[in-house]
């Protein structure tokens, strides 16, 4: 893990989320992070909170809090929101984490088995945003898993989520079509002052599309 | 009007919104029309309620309501809330018009001449669900005028819209992203048991593609 973060940070300035079940894992990720990193992720069980946070609190990182425990991965959003207070106040209160250092993940189930779960999971982010004001991600593409055009799935998913309240997202960025929903949701939630990405984004899709063309066409010359 | 009516009645029988600022057009589109029509439009301005709403009665139509009456189109969200009141009460208490019959339209306007605009809509959808659960219905393009990429807006907004309560819409059912959005906003809201209407789309789809990559192939064929 050590070498693997080295190794990343050499090649981008972007931030690093360090994922591990294993506790000296992530210890040994974070000691070797420069910068602010973001764990993935801490639980609502009373023994991952007390061996996960205090790393989270010594390497000044960041953490994501998935609202389960012990007993249940819970269906109910008013649960889940239980979850998560248990989550923020430990954090907060034992471990002086600031709540600006804490993502809750509303979980996000896929609609394949169950297809009331996308609507939960939107009924939990509308809660912890008036509850907690608190910042957000899940796995965008776990709503769509097992259906066919899941691409289409995410590119409807995240828009509603965001329009609820979710701020980030675990997401297959290379997707143009998920890339560009999430950038039409910024602009329609009044995040792209005066639309300028926007406007730019399709600039930079019609110059690319134009030199395409002209490479085609030269080609096409050569060839005859 | 009363021709125009009779004509595409001929031709379909999906229901007709039937669209006129002129009283006695509407009237004759409404009598020539054989079943339940929808009326666009009534405003809160007094005259227009107590010229149009006896017609919908009469006729036994539904009508689309607009929030804005003789002073102003509000920007608040709280405002065109007070107007839909109004609109609904006098449609219901003066005319016993059922609320069923009335869908009201939150208002959309374009981003491009304020970025503020999208949210507004979206919190006056959550507002006349929360106190009036009734139909709404918008022109789904409007958010984007002036901007490019208009159809990619479109998929963004429309699911947002559905996820706070919009229950319909006036929209380019010609377009794929548009329509694929809206049934991809159906299937995580819960409004496609089993996903079955999602897959068997993706079928059709593949099996057009299919057909169109055969009919290639043998053309290829024939042509060498």
């Amino acid at each position: 893990m050590a070498r693997a973060v080295r190794l990343i940070q050499g090649l981008t300035d972007l931030p690093l989320v360090i994922d591990s079940s294993i506790i000296e894992v992530l210890d040994a990720g974070l000691a070797a992070y420069q910068g602010k990193a973001l764990v993935n992720s801490v639980t609502a069980e009373d023994d991952r909170l007390a061996a996960i946070l205090p790393l989270v609190k010594r390497h000044g990182a960041a953490v994501i809090g998935l609202p389960n425990d012990e007993e249940e991965i819970p269906e109910e959003p008013r649960r889940r929101v239980e979850l998560a207070r248990k989550l923020i106040d430990v954090a907060t209160g034992t471990y002086g984490i600031g709540v600006e250092d804490i993502v809750i993940d509303p979980l996000a189930m896929p609609i394949g088995a169950d297809t009331g779960h996308a609507i939960r999971t939107l009924e939990t982010i509308a809660l912890l945003r008036e509850e907690f004001g608190v910042n957000m991600t899940f796995g965008a593409s776990n709503v769509s898993f097992g259906m066919p055009d899941r691409h289409a799935i995410g590119a409807g998913f995240l828009p509603m989520a965001m329009s609820h309240g979710l701020t980030s997202a675990i997401m297959d960025a290379r997707s143009p079509q998920i890339v560009r929903a999430v950038k039409a949701a910024d602009l329609l939630l009044d995040r792209d002052p005066w639309g300028a990405s926007w406007i730019a984004a399709h600039r930079a899709a019609q110059a690319a599309a134009a030199q395409a063309a002209a490479a085609q066409a030269a080609a096409a010359q050569a060839g005859t």
